[in-house]
């Protein structure tokens, strides 16, 4: 197992390892002073992971209440959220006791906001069952629900009491979900770890344990010294503005592990032609991708990508943030005028550019 | 016009004086740098001050929209803040602009939830139109709405950015409203301070800029030294106890400010008859009391309230913070078995132990 260290305002320890599920019962007991715990999952996890969850809750002698919502992105709305409250108020949770999220981003997402909210903000732990979670997701404080006019509008900055990457429950992944978390895996490595895309290149079967724990050591230096995201931490964004748009051309058909990974390729392809990024990034990347199952082209137009794009809501002003490869396991920010951002797309969609 | 500086985490000043509405325009200028306000309402408040607002917020160059929702507790919910937030989407709230909570209580705990919780936190500003509001809900940051299972049960620590106490504003307050106020007003000279308890007792018109300046300074004393209401704030529940058991005893059909009185009445009695509080103090409560229009007695038998009063959310393990008057202007906090409350308060409603 290994533990890595967020030294946010209140400090958590991220544990990665085999049979981590099985420790539920006793860290949440480490993490909170009441009698009871209330797990949140989804359709999906629920028959995979619920019992053996409540199983450890159980032994470790706290009362253990569930709740089950529907899979899927569209139930991380606010209509889940305030039957979960309910649910909470119900079953007379406290501010002594606390909520576990028992899944993939969408349950981090939702049981983070229900954390943060319910009576003023009570204790959470996350038990991610997805890669993208695990490295992610778990990691930055980010929680949110959906709006109808879009994505992760209301939401809190609020960080868990502890995250339990259990690796066994990503053996039970499907390849497609497995390939979206190597996309921020990748991502990760290409933001600023050298040796982290030396491991991915590694011939055999990779560390997850080690890698794992590199991306949230990662991520978990950025959100130290950026808790409120406006600063270093816009470096995460590495390939997810274009993604983004990709995301939102393919009416969210497209997976995000997907579109962040086109999203890179464009980006580093711009950059090239700019003269900002040597030449020999590109292939590497497009190697590393091709490894690991993801996807580097796309058949949107520049146009189409630039105005789905520009309505995210990084946006500030009349310039934008674009995160840009400068070497090989290293990216930095660029700041380009709005109106300069379809040019950089084009070039990305360019094969002559290459 | 007084200024009271709220020294929070972000500190922010609290205005008190004639003629700040039509401050509000170049106030939200200095507190965001965003071109757009929302104004957050209700239906009583509308059509007495909205226009003038808006009006306040144009002439200072900002986009001013607005959101008017049914007055009334029962607005105070999960669905009209899910209206609210789809509503700032709609509009295009981001991250720069700001909100303006523009009426009592009610409006002032939903529209500080939303833009606590609105793309993970916005500015807003708190322009309260009830005594209660401006002695009470506008500083301390606690937001909120009510659940199906209990009021208040969501909800964040959030500050605005700026309070302004428009005392034009309190003048076309019903009477009935302005006395529930003034029971607050009161619970802040029991707490700790006697030369305003001097004010609220000499003859004439009183100075209510000086008044609410005093209750607004101590409050923000003691959020100050407890920003997460873990200790000494808790001060400021006196009368809230027993007064929480009243409402609820009632519906609801017995405002806050009464429940409230009434409450203190209970609690100095029966601190009286324990030797925990000088006799003279109780005919001094009483008479402020009565001067303000508030009452001193209640039908409800001890078992009701103790009942009601036990299922308050301030109740922490076996024990009950109680916060008891030590002498005319002086209150502490007292710490009693809950099996001892129902004692305390069939003392508190005997006449005999006066």
């Amino acid at each position: 197992m290994t533990s890595v260290k967020i030294q946010t305002a209140a400090p958590y320890a991220v544990e990665v390892g085999a049979g981590l599920l099985e420790r539920a019962g006793e860290t949440a007991r480490s993490c909170w002073k009441g009698p009871a715990a209330a797990v949140v999952t989804d359709s999906n996890v629920a028959p995979l992971y619920l019992e053996r969850c409540l199983d450890s809750l159980k032994e470790a002698g706290l009362r253990a209440v569930s709740f089950v919502f529907l899979a899927g992105e569209a139930s991380k709305n606010g209509k889940t959220y305030l039957e979960l409250l309910e649910f909470l108020a119900q079953n007379q949770i406290t501010r002594a006791d606390g909520l576990i999220a028992l899944g993939g981003g969408v349950v981090g997402d939702l049981t983070g906001f229900a954390a943060a909210t319910f009576l003023r903000g009570i204790p959470f732990l996350q038990l991610p069952t997805t890669l993208l979670a695990a490295v992610d997701a778990s990691v930055g404080g980010k929680t949110a629900i959906d709006l109808e006019h879009g994505k992760n509008l209301a939401g809190a900055f609020y960080q868990p009491r502890a995250v339990l990457c259990d690796l066994d429950c990503l053996k039970t992944l499907p390849a497609e979900v497995f390939s979206d978390g190597c996309a921020e895996v990748i991502k990760y490595g290409m933001i600023g770890d050298e040796a982290l895309l030396s491991l991915l290149n590694a011939p055999g079967e990779p560390d997850w344990e080690d890698i794992i724990a590199r991306c949230v050591a990662q991520k978990g230096r950025l959100v130290e010294e950026d808790e409120f995201d406006t600063g270093a931490r816009q470096l995460l964004n590495l390939g997810h503005t274009i993604g983004h748009g990709i995301e939102a051309c393919s009416g969210y058909q497209i997976s995000h592990g997907k579109a962040v990974a086109i999203g890179m390729v464009l980006i580093t392809r711009a950059a090239a032609s700019y003269g900002l990024c040597p030449p020999e990034v590109l292939p590497g990347l497009l190697s590393l991708l091709n490894k690991y199952g993801l996807p580097e082209r796309t058949d949107y137009d520049a146009q189409a990508l630039y105005q789905r794009t520009l309505s995210d809501k990084k946006r500030s002003g009349d310039h934008i943030q674009l995160v840009v490869p400068a070497a090989w396991g290293k990216s930095v920010l660029h700041s380009l005028p709005v109106g300069e951002l379809e040019t950089w797309i084009e070039r990305g969609l360019s094969c002559r550019a290459q």
